[in-house]
């Protein structure tokens, strides 16, 4: 131990373990919103706001760190507070309160209840390539969540929530005008095809999805008056017929899926489309050159942890499988955020 | 549920969900970064820049998601790739190369091996106020430390790592030219004093602590060639006799305690002090209006998780039990970062 490498603020005045720092204790702040929406602070705060004892007593929450708790939600921007009464900010009152059709929470409930956990493995997954996840177990989440209408409805509401922004970017930026009919295969709630059919009412859709999620893509396709233009059909995307439409789209779909599985996913649509017809297939995809869309990345280390074999991939990637399975033109486009659009046409 | 709250973005065009979404997944990243730690990948490209295969092999790591994890620390900002190959940052090679004394990852270990599992049971600990530690299972993290001398060596010299910036700051900003002797309570490998007396030639110091410590403050201290000005007292803070000198200081040792225990070492504190004589209290000292310093309340909530009945408190607070306990002026200054002092004056 020399004199000189200890004092190495001094050494490398321009050096510091500040982003070493804050990455490395993100769970901390991870885990308190985590805990906030499990425990329903924001849901009773946009009942009433309320003082740190009343909101403690509403919670049942023990005195000891109640308002650390707390004022660490104002600190981290979830929560204002204004004479000692607490009220949530605009998009935690939107999107974190359970009464409003808005809520996201549900994703962040089973990021809670199960991802933090899993994540606690990740050195596992790296050293032998296996998910960390309930079939560690022998258990399987997605089974057990479509046995649970009420479950199943409110996670696949938190997707629709979480896939808008991207969902209205592909309704805006593709160049729908010169179709008339599409399927979103993988539909879940139909948060990608309500969007689309709000934006261009010459359209037709379906949502293709297993059959529980009939019920919950009519409720959701009839809240907004678009039963005439968007039905469901119900099957497996690996082995039923796909429906036969103008352009067919899949997101959230490709990362959850081997190399081989994707490359037969995007067969199955090409055969499936008319000539002329266009396969649109979105979710974080990785830039090109890998080093810039973080959330891409991780979601690919989170494809590790949930499923036997799945990754995301790059655009380039995705582009050559197209190309591959015959479409005649192939394109990336950036939509919002970490999502971008790869599209093929047949 | 009704079209216009579904429309979300379109209604409230300037509320996201982004911030909620970045945080509530931010152990991905946190997750990611402790599991590279572990798995040595800083140490591995300090020796020798590698290529992933290269890199793969030598941390013995599964091929299905060794380039995803490789590339999503290139794009936090952990490493740099060039030209296919992978190497550390100026920052990673500094803090997180094992070889380097300038090595923290020792807190990052365990971050990893104890306070990602543990600050899983947040919700528990906020319900009952109680500790979600070792101490839930009957073990003691820090007697099994304790009891470990390369590990208590390596623990403590990240702490010192990390309390660098604060310790020169405390170096530069209280009067030492009025003193001329200080003491460091609970001083671990002797971070303070050392910057203190680096900076300020005519001052002696001690460095006061648990008796195993004794050795690893001897050898940080004897590498700076401050042996004949700082020196090893062996103490525990509540039962033996503090050191006689101008100044004390206690850095991260209040938040441990309950406010009475908290109001018992100040006591001491100032019995031990010389009319003149001065205390420094430092550690992620929490803003008065308990809103801005983000850190400083989550290490509260870690004190939870740690601690039957510790807890961080305000810079007012702290000033307060310093008057009370008799000290004739006490204030609260900002150092780097999330910390701060607070000096009474006797």
């Amino acid at each position: 131990m020399t004199t000189t490498t200890l004092e190495t603020p001094v050494e490398h005045p321009h050096v510091t373990p500040e982003h070493i720092l804050q990455i490395g204790s993100g769970f901390w702040a991870s885990k308190t919103l985590l805990s906030a929406v499990e425990l329903g602070v924001f849901s009773e705060l946009a009942r009433q706001p309320a003082t740190a004892s009343e909101l403690r007593e509403r919670l049942h929450l023990h005195e000891r760190s109640a308002r650390d708790f707390f004022d660490a939600l104002v600190a981290l921007g979830f929560l204002e507070r204004v004479d000692g009464r607490y009220t949530n900010t605009p998009a935690t009152d939107l999107f974190l309160d359970r009464a409003k059709p808005s809520y996201i929470g549900g994703l962040l409930e089973m990021f809670n209840a199960r991802l933090y956990g899993f994540w606690g493995s990740l050195t596992d997954g790296l050293r032998t390539g296996q998910p960390q996840n309930e079939i560690k177990t022998g258990g399987n989440f997605f089974a057990t969540l479509y046995a649970q209408p009420d479950k199943l409805r409110e996670f696949m509401h938190a997707m629709t929530g979480l896939s808008m922004g991207a969902a209205q970017a592909i309704a805006r930026q593709f160049p729908w005008q010169r179709y008339q009919t599409f399927a979103d295969l993988g539909t879940a709630e139909g948060g990608l095809p309500v969007q689309v059919a709000l934006a261009h009412p010459h359209l037709t859709g379906i949502g293709f999805d297993l059959p529980a999620v009939g019920p919950i893509f009519d409720e959701y396709v009839r809240g907004f008056g678009l039963a005439d233009r968007l039905e469901f059909q119900a099957g497996d995307f690996f082995n039923d017929p796909l429906p036969r439409v103008d352009v067919l789209t899949m997101g959230h779909v490709l990362h959850d899926w081997s190399p081989l599985e994707k490359r037969q996913l995007i067969a199955r649509a090409f055969e499936a489309l008319p000539p002329g017809g266009a396969l649109i297939v979105y979710e974080s995809i990785i830039d090109d050159d890998r080093r810039s869309n973080v959330f891409g990345l991780l979601m690919s280390l989170n494809m590790l942890i949930e499923s036997p074999e799945g990754a995301d991939y790059t655009g380039a990637e995705c582009r050559a499988w197209l190309l591959e399975a015959g479409f005649r033109e192939a394109y990336v486009e950036a939509l919002v955020g970490p999502d971008a659009m790869v599209v093929g046409l047949k």
